[in-house]
């Protein structure tokens, strides 16, 4: 008999164990996948026109069909783009993390998850990720026979962090 | 001893069963964590426009300044649009799920996760979920100076289930 129970102990025993194994790895499946990217990260931004480390993935290229460029930008934790405009306006959609944008004149802001800015034509902003977040964010430009954008100087350190 | 072997056996069906509703559990949280939404679901769509139930969530609404109009479909399986089409075309980007989409004449496409779809204009066209995924799937009309949208018949089931 007392074999029959050291059995039974060591069979509960296994499958509890099989149990919380089976558990521990559904969880982590889990994880993975609610962080999956709906994009690729892309390419490194060019540089010249970035502060912090910037990837573009091109989602719709630019065409006389519909005269409307499409594409996602990466943003990792403090990067964020230099002043800048666009002809005829751009169109923010923030897929993920939170960042800050800005137009000139006007105080800076804090977009989240699901937010969408529509920036003016020919309006100076700025767009990036907080200095905690990354930030992934679509962008529309419309009427692109107008042009696309026009790169000006670096936000300063100063710009970036004043929240007033 | 047959007290004790029935009382094993019982133990083992009972934490048997106790671990599979721990896994089904974990895994509904799984599946509801990764559909967290971007967008809120949206209002019902025009039953007369749908087949299945599909939700609509206006992003940027028609002006003179974009002429764009953006938006966020979300499908429910089976859910599918009407055949329509697009005076300037549209843009499809999906963000979640599994889809189909046909243009007239052409093989019925599935689309998924980070697929972007470009829909000529003035091209009969419609899309929806798969039988057994939701989608969700932005969209973003251009030059809506030429218009939006002309709604046509529904979509049968053998279009619908037709992967020829």
């Amino acid at each position: 008999m007392r074999r029959i129970l050291a059995l039974a102990v060591f069979l509960l025993l296994f499958i509890g164990q099989a149990c919380k194994t089976k558990v521990e790895k559904s969880e982590n499946t889990e994880s993975s996948s609610s962080e999956q990217a709906i994009f690729p990260k892309g390419e490194a931004g060019n540089a010249a026109n970035f502060t912090g480390n910037a990837y573009n993935y091109g989602l719709v290229a630019n065409d006389s069909i519909y005269n409307t460029l499409v594409g996602n930008v990466y943003f990792e934790k403090s990067a964020r783009s230099n002043w800048h405009l666009h002809p005829s306006g751009q169109i923010l959609i923030v897929l993920d993390g939170l960042g800050y944008h800005q137009l000139e004149g006007q105080p800076r802001e804090t977009m989240k998850k699901g937010d969408v800015i529509k920036v003016p034509a020919n309006t100076r902003h700025w767009h990036g990720a907080t200095e905690n977040n990354s930030l992934t964010q679509m962008y529309i430009l419309p009427k692109t026979e107008n042009g696309f954008v026009t790169w000006l100087e670096p936000v300063t350190d100063e710009q970036y962090t004043s929240n007033n």
